[in-house]
Order: C-alpha cells, then structure tokens, then sequence
C-alpha cells in the first residue's frame, strides 16, 4: 500500500537549510581581520563546530541539565580562544557578539523559495538543535518561512533523544507517521524513522567543505532523497 | 527615566488579533443550517466560549495535568451539546469538524498589517492559551505573520499562569523587561505587569458582542493604551 503523504515537514536547519560553515567563517573573518588575527575563518568555523556534538553528549545522557544551543555555543567559543592562545584578544562582549554568528547563516539557494513552496501544502517547522531564539532570529537573516519553530528548545533535549522529534509532531498535533523529518543527516533520519516519522534525505555534499567525507548520500531506502527542497516539494506535489 | 522600548511583542490572540465571536458563529451557523438546527448561532458561540476560562482552572490549580485546549474546546462542545439537547445530532467526526472552527476566525481589520509592521522592528509572537497545532493553523487562515509560536502549549500551563509569560520570554532569550505583552484584556496585562513585562492594551469593544460591558477601557496606567495593532506600530515607531 502506498504510504499517505505527510500533513507537515520538519526540518534540519545547520546544513540542511543553511550553510553554517561559510556564514560563521564570514562573521569570524571580519573580527579577526580588525584584530590582526591571522586564522584562516573557515578551519576556526570547523573547529567550532567541531565541540558542537561532543558538548551535547551530557545533556542527552542526563548527566547535565538541558541549556540552549546558544549556551553550548558559547562555551565551545570560550574553549577554542582557549585552545588556540587566543583567550586574551576577546572580551565578554565580543565573545556574545560572535556567537550571533550562528543567527547569520546563509540559507543555500534553493532553501527559501523551497520552503515558501512546500508551505502551500504543508505545515513546515524547524526541527534543529538551535533554539526558538536563534532560530527566529535566523529566519529573518535568512529569509526562511515557517509555520512554527519547534525543535530542541521546546523539548528541552537535544537531537537524536527521541523527545525532540516526538514533541515537535505532539505541538502540531500529529502523529510521527503524518510528519516527514527532512535532514542532510542520515543519523537524524535514523533516528526519526525509528520513531514512526517519513524520511526525506536532502544531500548537502559541501557543508562541511569541499572535502566532505559524510552524507554523500542515502544510508538507506528514506522515502524521498533529493538535491534540494525545491526538488522535495516538486516530488511532494506542490 | 524613560523605559527602553522592547526587543519583543507577545500577543494574546483570541479577541485581541482575531474575532472568535463572529468566526466560531459563521462556522456552526453553517452547520446549524444543514442540521436544520434553529439556535442563533452566535449565542452558541458565547455559551461554548463562556466554557473556555472554568475547564483552564483545573490545570491552573495543578489538580489535572495540562491538555492542550484543543482538547478542552473538544470537552466543552459536548457538554454544551448536552445541555442543549443535541447530543443525537452530531456525530464524533462533525463534533471534530466543529472545533476547527477556532482554526478559521478572522482578524480584526487592522491584525494582519499592524503584526507585519510591528515585525519591522520587533519580534513578535503569540502568547495565546491556544495550543501550537491551533496557532499556526489560525495564522494562515487570518494571515497572521509571526516569528515563533509560544504561549500555553509550550510552557504546558495556562494563562494568567505565571509559567506561560516566563517560559515565552525565556525561549526568545529575553528578560521579561524587555517584552512586552499586548492583549484586549487587563487582567492578562495585570499578570504579565507583576513579572516585570511592558504591557499594551488593545481595546477591542465588540469582542463579545455589541452589548460588552467588560475590558471597555484599561483598568491601569499600562505603557501603551490603543484602539488597534496599527496604532501599537506607529506610537513604537514602526
């Protein structure tokens, strides 16, 4: 029997819908540039995001309390300048500039005519590890159009802990079943599956560089896997 | 010293950005109809809404466990059928349908430009007793333009419970102070003024009919006083 269509989209938002490496690599370039710091902005983006997981683990563990992403954010800043001699050359108030970085990310060039297309058939929300904070303040840099920011901050734990996908479905009012997760990530969409939501495999081979090792493509048989979500909402009729 | 302005705008929704008494009596008019039914349907509106405060108050007191009002609306439409005798007449799936009717209000004339104004300068949410299934389903129908959906659902409690104007200013990562609450109701602003929020009252003088005796003019010296959303944007400079 053919699968019903889904009644609402959730989506990644940090390499699904947005290029995260080529927007905190802008913002850092500019302020290491007024400060004479000569870091190649792209290899600091990398390492930033690179404490993003690991800072994660305790939370959905259960070892630590849930804190917003913007939180994480920061102290993964405060780590690096730390790690990289750098500790000295920012001051608090330069430190929470910087992490406004992560509210002004390109989206990728199909992503917000892709959204505002799917959104005449489909409830469409976020479904990230960022907060409704940053999340809002993202959208309106990014031009991205959504019917509600559900994700990590409203289920305080972070994804792939179950809750973060089972209360985004539960604040719309649907069953996972009725819902389509839709990630760059195959693990994100591992975890959805497994949960009773469809799946929708969105490839972005150069979120993490031009070197990209990881999700070059599906891991396995998602319900849609697609180039961009303007080829999604082509394959989803509207 | 002049207070500074907000970053954010919190909305109450029902009565102060849309008209549930007009919208939830045209739906049931037109079902009253095909059932042949003859009670004037916007005294059916009044009775089902005059509902809506005593089934919060249990969840509110902590003596049952939050259920989105959704689910209350569900509750209370069956026993004001009951009341009314027409307990034979509507079936589970019409009894469904008819709750939709709070998904379909229209907005008052001056809702859906004064929000996007207000958008030019601020961030700007619901923080409505509704849940965010009916929210962002009622914002497309009254082209309601918003940056989040917060209220009740997502702090699972009730207005004028404290926990819901708080856990709506946390998720924007904004101190109280720097919001402000905006709704057609002084005892909504009343609640929101002793945690620290900037208030506006909307006077809406026909929400619950031509005869209304209650929310006429503001009951405080609140820091916006104002006949429409429109007149909110222009005295914030927006």
């Amino acid at each position: 029997m053919r699968k019903a269509g889904p009644k609402a989209i959730l989506f990644d938002v940090f390499g699904t819908v947005v290029d995260w490496r080529r927007g905190v690599a802008a913002s850092c370039a500019d302020v290491f540039q007024e400060k004479s710091i000569s870091i190649v902005a792209e290899d600091f983006a990398r390492l930033w995001r690179a404490e993003y997981q690991p800072s994660m683990t305790p939370i959905r563990k259960g070892d630590r309390p849930y804190v917003p992403l913007d939180i994480l954010h920061r102290e993964n800043l405060d780590r690096i300048l730390d790690q990289l001699g750098l500790s000295s050359a920012f001051d608090d108030e330069e430190r929470l500039a910087l992490c406004c970085a992560w509210e002004k990310l390109p989206p990728w060039p199909d992503s917000s005519t892709g959204l505002k297309r799917l959104r005449k058939g489909y409830l469409v929300a976020p479904c990230s590890n960022g907060s409704v904070a940053l999340m809002s303040r993202l959208a309106r840099f990014a031009n991205l159009s959504w019917d509600a920011i559900l994700g990590a901050d409203i289920a305080g734990q972070y994804k792939p802990h179950s809750d973060v996908y089972l209360r985004s479905a539960e604040l719309l009012g649907l069953e996972p079943s009725h819902v389509m997760m839709a990630a760059a990530h195959n693990d994100d969409l591992h975890a959805a599956r497994q949960l009773g939501f469809q799946t929708a495999f969105i490839c972005r081979p150069t979120e993490h560089g031009p070197d990209q090792q990881t999700d070059l493509e599906p891991t396995q048989n998602w319900d849609q896997c697609v180039d961009s979500i303007e080829e999604l909402a082509k394959s989803l009729d509207v």
